[in-house]
């Protein structure tokens, strides 16, 4: 069972650990694998957003943070970013993660909710964003480079709250 | 005559008076009319943004900076910031900075060029955009609170470079 919680000081390095595998690959995230510890530290234990993880059996699985996606007059908008650990997959830590995510932005008083950067190859992503209310609001051509496909499409999503 | 050049450090006192005008206003720039100087200077005077200034006659009367829309798998992508003195209005500042910045775009070897967050209701810009080559690539429903008509819808736009 996914249990998901705030996440705090001392779970960076099993954060730090699962964003590490995952940007090794290149296919998914926007950060490059050349990203350090410290820039991933300044992302995921930022002070202007919130980050939470999901725990199986209390070992961390996955991790999201949320924030708003503008300043000010464009703050009622949130947006979050997600990774689960690759050891992990296949139990539901996405699902787990995009549907708590989604209920803590509702209950910070957001309006919307919006990814900027879902790379368009990435089917998995795409495909829980919509089972989860999320529509593609735009596309931006070639905006990702793929480690291994060159150029790929970014999809703008977006679900109101 | 429209003069652009690089912005210096003592540049920014003037930057400043034509950004708080731009935002005391509510109905262009997702920053609010709250924004300090010390964050304006963050924004505008960037390490990790390069910023050009509009002159004339010796007088700035407008300003660009321009920088990658995404880190690294995303940073092909060029992003740009504008602001008109509302003095100088009518005597082509804002094409002639979007003309200099497609230029700097490309000499930068950025593949492209996006907007984030292009007010709808602010007619001019979109014209001004849509003029230089850019396209509507997607609709943030109610994504920027404008400060007399509410929320109102904003625009992602991109042109290839």
């Amino acid at each position: 069972m996914v249990k998901i919680r705030r996440a705090e000081t001392q779970d960076f390095p099993e954060i730090w650990r699962i964003f590490k595998n995952v940007i090794a690959k290149g296919d998914t995230y926007v950060n490059g694998s050349e990203t350090t510890e410290e820039q991933a530290r300044a992302k995921w234990m930022s002070e202007t957003a919130k980050t939470f993880v999901a725990e199986i059996d209390s070992k961390i699985v996955g991790a999201y943070l949320l924030r708003a996606n503008q300043v000010d007059r464009g703050s009622h908008v949130a947006n979050a970013s997600y990774i689960v650990d690759e050891n992990a997959r296949g139990q539901g830590v996405g699902k787990a993660l995009a549907l708590h995510s989604i209920a803590s932005a509702k209950e910070d008083q957001y309006r919307a909710m919006q990814f900027n950067f879902v790379v368009s190859t990435n089917k998995a992503a795409v495909n829980l964003w919509k089972s989860v209310g999320f529509q593609i609001i735009g596309t931006i051509p070639q905006g990702f480079k793929h480690a291994t496909l060159g150029y790929v499409d970014a999809y703008i999503m977006f679900r109101e709250l």
